[in-house]
């Protein structure tokens, strides 16, 4: 093992284009298995999960699990099948998340549950996660199962935890890092640590990949949600405000709330509780936000997990894989500025 | 192996009591076991499910499960982990499907929907689903994995079928065939095969609790399709006539469809597109039903299906167990007349 020390900001400016060229390759088999495997006699289940398979997702995940494969030099193709199964797994809480949120735009385009309606959303959903399940047990391995089933049911809890703090000013940083924690790093995290499964190494590589996973996946959803405060549609694929009108609480409002003075808070509290959601109030969020130095200091804290993501890999060997793999953390917190 | 010639009607009244009583200290488990793993640090998640399980419903297909394994003779304790995954399917799935008819009535009370609102209910159903694979997981054998897994997706499969064939008249009932199949006797099939499984019988008891199983569960299908123009909300804990105005194509419709003249064409064209959803309407559409015997030959195909269930278990021991399951057989088919 080489040393490696890696701090964020060492190279400028940091791009996903190596760790895409990294598997590209590998990603064209698993689109293959995912197209082929989203087939169904029932013409309706290809289509919709079409449009959002199709739809210029980053396939971010399956990504995940290819580059960890690359990093560990292992040479089989499991990690193909197994890549499809956690993108149908994401596809599946992306159509549900979208019904929960009456979500009408996703990455650009109308969502699903738009086009086809909810009931459809909700069932080809639980097709896709049905379908993940089935190319596991293909895999035949156990402990993919074990860390794949235990990650579905972590963001499913994550998710129902996101939904009763909804509209709770109260909510705090510890409780929020639990959603993002479940809802959006287990997968990250699983996602890799089944490439170390499949190449058979030890449980200390198993943990860093899914360490590596996991705070990437946590700067990933800070980033996100520091976007809705700073970002439009055109750029983020989605509507800009639209977590401060669902009185979704992220770290900036909670960082603005903990920060305010009494008129502030109040502020907030009727913001959350759904008495300010136009286009005025929204713009005075974001004066609010910017005052408090939330929305910074939100990143602040990606950066703080994206580091440890890259420390995480010190374990492993120097080469193309790893600097892709780093260089994809910092992308993912440089997003935003 | 002694010889076995039941047919439907040999006793009378029929009952489920002898299989209640058959599996009566096993549910115990079962239901601990379901208690148990329905719990989460998220408090709306044990109390959103404990509203669905808690709620009167029969547990039929753990029951089955429990049964069959009576049936081999299975003295271990595998299958009762594994009953109560059978249930978090079923629970998932009833979750997901009174959010997609938009029902406000099960089993004669309020359902989750209504109370908690579609999120919660899409939500919860994902976290029962993913618990019931680590169940399995836990569990351990990948053929269980394998048979629970495609009985997901073709459950799936199945309700997306019926969505795109709501409203259709021309539906058929060969097409109606598959979709229940799909969406209710799969399970039925699945609960019973992982018996022998467990039990580490023969392919060919597997295939005969499939169909054993499978059986049971269209002619419970279409006992259910035939309730809905003959009883009322009081003696089937959900309110009669709701298929009709929903334009849901059951047998006694596409049966009524196929007997009638020109006049009566009209008339279900007219009702399964939602222009005629008065009580009077719904008068009228039994009253048509029962004069082309729509509802007596759905009924007639049931106990064909349910024949065809008691025959599938020839090649088990005579005993309780197999007693229990031919009258189980008796009682589904017989809860219409």
């Amino acid at each position: 093992m080489s040393a490696s020390i890696h701090r964020l900001g060492d190279r400028r400016p940091p791009s996903l284009d190596p760790m895409l060229a990294l598997v590209a390759h590998d990603m064209n088999l698993v689109n293959r298995e995912i197209l082929d495997r989203m087939q169904s006699d029932i013409p309706l289940i290809p289509e919709l999960a079409g449009h959002l398979i199709a739809g210029g997702g980053k396939r971010m995940r399956p990504m995940l699990t290819l580059a960890s494969a690359k990093l560990l030099g292992y040479p089989g193709n499991r990690h193909h099948r197994l890549a499809a199964a956690v993108e149908f797994i994401h596809t599946a809480t992306l159509l549900h998340d979208d019904v929960v949120d009456s979500s009408d735009l996703r990455r650009g385009r109308r969502t699903a549950n738009i086009i086809w309606g909810n009931p459809a959303s909700v069932l080809v959903g639980d097709f896709l996660f049905s379908r993940s399940f089935e190319l596991m047990v293909e895999d035949g391995s156990l402990k993919v199962l074990k860390i794949l089933s235990n990650a579905s049911a972590v963001i499913a809890e994550g998710e129902v935890n996101q939904l009763t703090a909804v509209r709770r000013i109260d909510l705090g940083e510890e409780r929020y890092l639990d959603i993002i924690g479940a809802k959006t790093a287990a997968l990250f995290a699983a996602a890799c640590r089944i490439a170390a499964v499949v190449a058979e190494r030890s449980e200390g590589d198993e943990a860093a990949l899914d360490a590596y996973g996991r705070n990437l996946g946590i700067a990933f959803q800070l980033v996100d949600d520091a976007l809705d405060y700073t970002s439009d549609a055109g750029t983020m694929g989605k509507d800009a405000g639209d977590d401060f009108r669902e009185g979704k609480m992220t770290l900036p409002i909670i960082l603005a709330y903990a920060r305010a003075d009494a008129e502030g808070r109040d502020f907030w509290q009727d913001a959350v509780l759904g008495r300010r959601n136009s286009d005025e109030d929204f713009a005075e969020a974001v004066r609010r936000i910017q005052a408090t130095r939330a929305v910074d200091d939100t990143l602040a804290r990606a950066r703080h997990y994206g580091q440890r993501a890259i420390d995480a890999l010190g374990r492993f060997e120097s080469g193309a894989a790893k600097d892709a793999m780093i260089e994809a953390v910092e992308f993912a917190v440089a997003r935003a500025f």
